[in-house]
């Protein structure tokens, strides 16, 4: 009796992650991610924020639009496909603008202030981990439907998917006349970058039949990992578990890494002589 | 007898009106053109102009190529198109040549003084003028091609095909090494963005059969209150007639604009505290 | 009997001329190609390739397979193509890949300070001016294909198939970090700029039918023509052969180039006053 309950039970979570994948995203997954973003878009801009919003609200508009579909217009973009594709969606970009007006101009700046403490954070996050892994798998499966052998553009395509805000920031930046020597992804990937690109690998290897598990339940691990990993490192302030890994490999790969202070250090040398 | 006449007359000026969509644009509209944007590019590099023509003769020629083709460069860019279509039209790109060649080269710089008379503007405009609303109309039905639903993307489209030479001018000054941060039309919409933004919706509006008139009327009152303005404000400098439609919304939608004034004493304050 | 022999070894030479065109490229010539465009990235870093290798090894990949996948990304993006697509052929990516590590991180800096040397640098250039013939042809052979009678395009795209990693050098400078205002091809357009833009002609007339030579023929001379010039600069430090013509040509159709000097006196002439 027990033992059929329990049976009962486990087959209805079998069955709900195996819906996983087609759970709907709109709009509740749709707006914490628009949220998430737009917000990054602000404290990107700093102080500058102000003046963005109040003296030049169209660029600020389209940044918001570039934050919010940056995965889908990077992806289309190597991909030769239509960059402005996603405008053809009315109901998101009007999501998404709605929630730009809320953060750049709510009354008493109510929305920014409610969506950046930390409970909302932490309530946010995993919302947006969900659609960040689909959007990786969505990436996966375009790439694959282009070149069916191509394993490396699905790679790269996954990973641009779950982190192309980044990529784009240094776009936005162009736009609203802010140059900066600061870096890129590129330069200094983050946990995100890293994550994604592992994440994709995995993606890939499920496709091609490699992991045993069905695609629904790698997608829910996935999302799982990645919303406990971001969560404790908002909570705990842990440093990016890959750090590890990189401290051990990358001086056997590609030697010491240089510290600035070296660098200038060198640098006064040379003058000297 | 006199009706009958009256009648006549409506009838080949509705004819005409009939046909203003189908008229040939080459060359002289084409000219017309070309004229005023490489003019517009050669004012823009300002002091410089002589060392770019000179010196850089390539990026010359390159700039002005972009400048006469921005909108379609632009759109296909966008579309995922190939950008260099319009190399393919050898006889415009001949023509966008030849008038390059005069505008920096022509001896005694003859072409130039003389384009740039007040007589001249004024004849060169309404010319312009014609062009641009056709390419903005081209600019929706390629958008409307590729996405029947995409109402954005048609209107951003058909803005962007009449607006692309000054969205381009800041590729042209990174091809030409001069980075400024003084913006783009992002930044500060002109009166063109606006205008050929309002243009895009009512041609949106006339495709989908809202407006009741067929499309080649809707081109010429396009191009005639355009042309209207445009000398009106190169003649008597009055404002951009969207000011006063904005002075109103604005303050209400997004707050009262940051002079920069204000912005610097903030800033001082800051500092002192 | 003599004549017999003398005929043979023609017919010979001729098979072997008809081969060149269907030559396998891999693994030698693309060896040669990839080692001095990695080599080229390094030298282009200057002090900074040090800091580039040891802190960023992922933006150093990443600016390497740009390099050595220039001609393609970039004709790629012209014509709206996947950018992307050179990352399908794994094996070439796997060989740049190893080429970049050898370049950047041998022990002892072996690699690059042998390939390097004089000797080396007259063996590889040869072997990469093969492989660039071969692209410029297979890029006017692109463009054909969408353009049949797109003469300037097809001279385009030939042309930037063979000095795309000049192009793209600024891309890879901005994603390092670095801007300056030292210009690009197209300001200060360099000996192979020229010398592939009129291979490109030579190319187009051919197909044409306007040279009465097979194709392979053309590309073998073609090939020839540029190693020995080349391998002479490189030697003898001769001059960039074009130069003679320019400085005819150039002074009657541009005017004469300003000096450095004559601006700036020119400049404080105008503050003066």
């Amino acid at each position: 009796m027990a033992q059929a309950s329990v049976d009962i039970l486990l087959g209805s979570v079998l069955a709900a992650m195996d819906n996983f994948g087609s759970l709907p995203l709109f709009p509740l997954f749709d707006w914490a991610h628009f949220t998430l973003m737009v917000i990054d878009l602000r404290n990107d801009a700093g102080s500058g924020a102000n003046a963005l919003s109040k003296n030049h609200p169209l660029v600020c508009w389209f940044c918001a639009m570039l934050s919010c579909f940056a995965g889908a217009i990077f992806v289309n973009f190597l991909l030769g496909q239509p960059l402005l594709y996603f405008f053809n969606n009315h109901v998101r970009v009007g999501l998404a603008t709605v929630v730009w007006y809320l953060v750049f101009y709510c009354p008493g700046d109510l929305y920014y202030k409610t969506m950046t403490t930390l409970p909302a954070k932490v309530g946010l996050v995993p919302l947006k981990e969900v659609i960040r892994a689909r959007k990786v798998a969505k990436g996966v499966v375009q790439a694959a439907d282009m070149y069916p052998e191509g394993y490396l553009i699905m790679i790269i395509i996954g990973t641009i998917q779950g982190t192309g805000s980044m990529l784009m920031r240094n776009v936005e930046r162009l736009l609203r006349g802010v140059f900066d020597k600061a870096g890129n992804e590129l330069m200094k990937p983050s946990f995100a970058l890293k994550a994604y690109a592992l994440n994709s690998c995995l993606m890939v290897l499920q496709r091609e039949g490699l992991l045993g598990i069905p695609f629904s339940h790698l997608l829910l691990y996935i999302t799982i990992a990645m919303a406990t990993i971001k969560i404790s490192m908002l909570l705990f302030h842990l440093p990016d578990p890959f750090s590890y890994v990189e401290a051990t490999i990358r001086p056997l790969l590609f030697g010491k890494p240089i510290s600035a202070a070296a660098e200038e250090e060198k640098k006064e040398k040379a003058k000297a002589e």
